[in-house]
């Protein structure tokens, strides 16, 4: 694509050469000829200077630069939006490869794409425009909306219910069971049967070899716009409110709710139960267990509002030091016991803290 | 069913009107015209109340209630044999998918089922009655037993020991080498065949997207009814006991034993060659990292029992606090050594811990 | 084999009867009529005495024993090269099974062997000897070197490049998208396309579920040698060194590097954006914040060196002696000050830190 017709669909002003070719885009370091790179800040102004890059997006207002340039107002954004121009995503061959096996009363609507070896149970219907990879698995009576795409290897149990323009990665798993028992006789456990559903509304994005429980009774549902990383598992009856982020690795025990625009960083553990308020954000590796309000910012395990976490870790740092302060606070005091003849009034059989010191 | 033939059924005390049908189990907050509703505790009487559940289990002894009531002595448990009663699982049609690809030598007992595009290996065999999903993979000479459930894309390696009534669920992984290297020269490894087994007894059930490796000799083993949740990491010659649970997320490292009746919580993480006793309960995130005896409580990275990590955590939660009262101790020395005439023995060059502060 | 033929093949010193047939390699406890077994240390002695093991490895100069011996100054490593003698691995049929599912122009060299129900994209190429197994996916122009083996259920997506002598197992996913998006308005985010690669170097071996996002521009790399557990996250535009070790449940966050001979133990967690030095050691469960020096050996969350974390997990385990310390050094103090006449400077309205003591 021309330089000048990126400028114009991008929305940017154009200083330089328009006719120049532009085949892909590349990280500053690394771009060529022909790559378009982005520049986050002056500071990675050498970096262009020496690159082969063969135009670049610049921030409205920094110095001029010797390169053909498109002017913005977010270069991150705009380089994200002429990545969604310039790599259009793979259309596999429409229709429904020879080797699926697709039961009955499946209903596909147009321009649908099902890879080799996938599996469709019954009265399972998909939406206008989705693309489902090889070797998919979609369970009895599962719905799967418009313009969605499951990645190969993806497995959807029965029931599922899934909005459109949801994307799902390899190897994720949708409507496994919840876990859970009731204790029987002499520590054996009963399965509770898990027959409620998954619903996965509109413009969710879930990564590479998820779990999401299907409920005990009713919905684990998760809302509309949120993504979730690789590896994260989603007990059963959880509910993930809209626009909300889980980063890899998460676990979120069953019946919690999670609220809109949450942040869950990588690692996080939530116990059953508790209520994450709107907009809150849960620091990496952190442990919550009970509620929280909106709007928190926690860390640590267990989780504590970020600043105490911070104050704590500072003066967790300070212990050692505490105990040489204790021991010579001591040293002082005996002193000024002898000098006035009051004396400790406990024996000193046993040493104190501060006197055993640290190894 | 009729209320009636569940009341008789569960062995509960019924009362009002038994002609009622009940189709359904739900949340009492969600349940309706046809739903059977359970309520844990009389807190939940307005919202039964409100409710438009037909029928109601509650606990013998509670207050009377206006609608059609199950009496039990454990209200949890009647509704799970409830469940049970009402929900059989879907019984897919008997026999092998044309689909599948089954080798030499396979030998399956009578009404087992197998989906479509499985791959069964040589020398496998399959006990009565027991459900093998679509695109599932049993490697060579493994044995699976009786009324067991594998969903759809299990993949169980070779030389796999399987008792009765186990469930698989998908994207579980059973038999993967072990993580063994030994060292070479300059840093590279030299991988060690991981020649063992995995044995699962019976009525083990293990969820989505687990891994559980093979012994490097010997057997990974599995004892009877033990529970694993979603994302579980068990590593090669791990013994895990009966009766256990194992929750999302955790990791049990090579040739570690685990007792008979343990609670491993969410995302724990557990060292190698280390053995956990019977009845242990290991809290959500904690590290073991020794050995713990019999019905140990543990919490924390490292674990400590569960009495003491409260305690640590409450007074680092006066680390702050602590450093100020010491600030103001050593103004009250200084005082008193003023007026005693003895001086503070070292030099105050360097601040003393508590009069930096805390930032 | 015979013993003698293993003690030439394997270089070590025979003592006692050659002759004897060793079928198995097994561990000390477990060894039986047949089975060569191999003794770590001088106190297994007695367990080899009570067993069964035909013949028994073990260290130069250690106590003679009365059982064939293969004596070397390594038994561990002659013990895993004895595994690798007898234990060859399965060879499966060579050749494509024809119920796979093989688009255009894809290239096989020699004495490739494909199990049943792969599916293999156009422009695929993969190596000499290479072992695909079944239900395996293979991703548009990806390519695949000589002696790979990739287990059932591997999912490889577009563009991957994959080294020689890898090892892939099941449940895999190498190639999803990264996890990327920049906010939009109102809190929604617009999915940053992920058009980069993935490439495996030589003799990495990968565990079962893991997940390998493609860079979002550029690679995501896996340099030679390096070993990777089961159930990681490696996500997009990371770079692992060579002959680095990442055990299982760890995640590395995007365009993090990892160096060369790094140690990262289990469920460890990495920022994104930092880097680790060459030969640094992560512990277990270590949150990682900031880059990391080379040879470094950190512990906790947020990682310290491992001297403060220990300095400081002895430290806070007096917290609550160092509570009652304070109690007493201000009961003390108040001694003093009643008999010098001095006072406590500040009002006693609220209580002391110590005085209120920790629950």
């Amino acid at each position: 694509m021309r330089l000048s017709e990126l400028a114009e669909k991008l929305g940017c002003r154009l200083v330089g050469n328009g006719n120049i070719e532009i085949y892909r885009l590349a990280p500053l370091h690394e771009a060529g000829e022909g790559d378009l790179a982005f520049m986050a800040s002056a500071v990675d102004a050498p970096t262009l200077k020496k690159g082969h890059a063969s135009a670049v997006i610049v921030r409205e207002g920094s110095p001029p630069c010797s390169k053909p340039t498109l002017l913005t107002n977010d270069p991150y954004l705009t380089f994200v939006q002429a990545l969604r121009l310039l790599y259009t995503p793979d259309r596999p061959t429409l229709g429904v490869h020879p080797s699926c096996v697709i039961q009955d009363g499946v209903r596909l609507e147009e321009d649908v794409a099902i890879g080799p070896l996938s599996v469709v149970e019954a009265g399972v219907s998909i939406g206008r425009r989705s693309i489902v990879g090889a070797q998919v698995y979609i369970g009895k009576e599962s719905r799967i909306g418009a313009d969605c795409r499951l990645y190969p290897q993806v497995m959807i149990r029965e029931g599922v219910e899934i909005g459109d323009r949801v994307i799902i990665h390899s190897g994720t798993v949708i409507g496994s069971d919840g876990f859970g028992y009731v204790r029987g006789e002499r520590g054996t456990r009963i399965k509770i049967p898990q027959v409620g559903r998954v619903i996965l509304e509109d413009d969710v994005e879930i990564g590479a070899n998820v779990t999401i429980d299907r409920a005990t009774l009713g919905v684990t549902r998760i809302k509309r716009g949120t993504k979730i990383d690789n590896l994260v598992q989603i007990a059963h009856n959880v509910v993930v409110g809209a626009d909300t982020v889980i980063a890899a690795l998460s676990g979120i025990s069953g019946s919690t709710t999670i609220g809109d625009r949450v942040t869950l960083a990588g690692q996080v553990g939530i116990v059953d139960h508790v209520e994450i308020g709107d907009d809150a954000t849960v620091g990496a590796q952190a442990g919550v267990a009970k509620s929280l309000p909106p709007e928190s910012v926690v860390l640590g395990s267990p989780a504590v509002p970020h600043l105490t976490f911070k104050r704590n870790v500072a003066a967790a740092r300070r212990l050692p030091q505490i105990l040489n302060t204790l021991k010579r606070i001591e040293a002082r005091l005996v002193s000024l016991e002898r000098a006035s003849g009051t004396g400790e009034p406990r024996t000193q059989t046993s040493p104190s803290t501060a006197e055993r010191g640290v190894r």
